[in-house]
């Protein structure tokens, strides 16, 4: 069976984004600071080939082990989950080729068809809760595995399910003083890991951690 | 000048300390399982050989990096500053030789008689707010450096001052659940810090973070 990750970008003070990145403020990077919260949490990403290839930004890059861990990361996902206010923000934000190209299930209340977009990625809202969600995803991954996208609140449902194999952090030497914490409602016995490895940058420590 | 610095250990939801790790339940550990959750925590430390020396643990113990960085810590601290609250819970914890060997200055709206204690440490308890005791601290360090000892809230106190120049965190692959915060209350452009080193470890990935 496919293993179910979380592949996300950290501040040093636990946040996922900075305050001020909501749909009211994505067109206003200087409200708050958040655009350079922002940069200083994921700009390393934008320096990768495969990135940048992936996204149609140009030629050029870094091809090292970031390039490899971000390669690995996109090869092995073959269905998404993700949040109703994640998936807002990105219908606002993500190009026409939505930067999947796999299955997305998006939980969510609304009840709506599937959105299919060129390149691959058809979302799906799932009313279900979490577990259906999973559950169909698993059904089309077929094997292979399953990224749960976020936001936050998404990722803390699954691990107080028990559901998340493998945590993956970016961990930014950025404080952000405000924003959206990662966790802030586990369970009071979350789910046991262990680390398995990690790769040291300047502008990140890649920590890879998987469950017990 | 000498250096002020803060060395946590810290879980990987962001928790200093876990939940039940309070003076009502010091002696019972199991209360919400916090005696776990601290050994996973801090666990690594009472393997290293100098540790062990130092709180008359036993002999034996790790000599290599890790050992090298605790000996490097308490070798360079000539002053720790502290929160009242962490004294408290220390004034019951700690073992009569407590565990500083240099003054220690206690932030607290408590008027009180300096408190010496056998080994070289002496508490000194200061009414007049953080740059006060760092002034004082400083004094006493006469060039050496000054360790922010804790708890969070005065952390988080002298990172708002823009006072803290390094910050070394042992982040431990453990999920607390809630706990003490070790940051919630960071101003909106809080200081900005490069990272200097990590050393990888099973129990815990050793960050150290410089200002910039």
């Amino acid at each position: 069976m496919g293993r179910v990750f979380v592949n996300i970008g950290l501040s040093l003070d636990g946040y996922m984004a900075p305050e001020g990145m909501t749909l009211e403020h994505w067109d206003h990077p200087e409200y708050k600071d958040w655009g350079a919260k922002w940069a200083a949490l994921m700009g390393w990403i934008f320096g990768q080939q495969y990135f940048r290839e992936i996204l149609k930004l140009g030629p050029g890059g870094e091809t090292g082990p970031l390039n490899d861990m971000l390669r690995h990361t996109m090869e092995r996902t073959a269905a998404n989950i993700m949040g109703k206010r994640m998936f807002e923000g990105g219908e606002r934000g993500w190009p026409e080729e939505a930067p999947f190209h796999t299955p997305v299930y998006v939980l969510t209340h609304e009840k709506r068809e599937p959105w299919s977009r060129p390149g691959g990625t058809t979302f799906y809202f799932v009313n279900d809760g979490p577990e259906r969600a999973l559950a169909l995803a698993r059904d089309s991954a077929a094997g292979r595995d399953v990224r749960i996208a976020g936001g936050a609140n998404v990722i803390q449902q699954y691990l107080n399910l028990d559901l998340v194999d493998e945590l993956e952090i970016a961990l930014a030497p950025v404080l952000f003083g405000g924003g959206r914490r990662w966790l802030e409602g586990l369970g009071e016995t979350p789910p046991r890991f262990r680390i398995d490895r990690v790769i040291h940058t300047p502008a990140a420590t890649h920590l890879r951690y998987v469950r017990e």
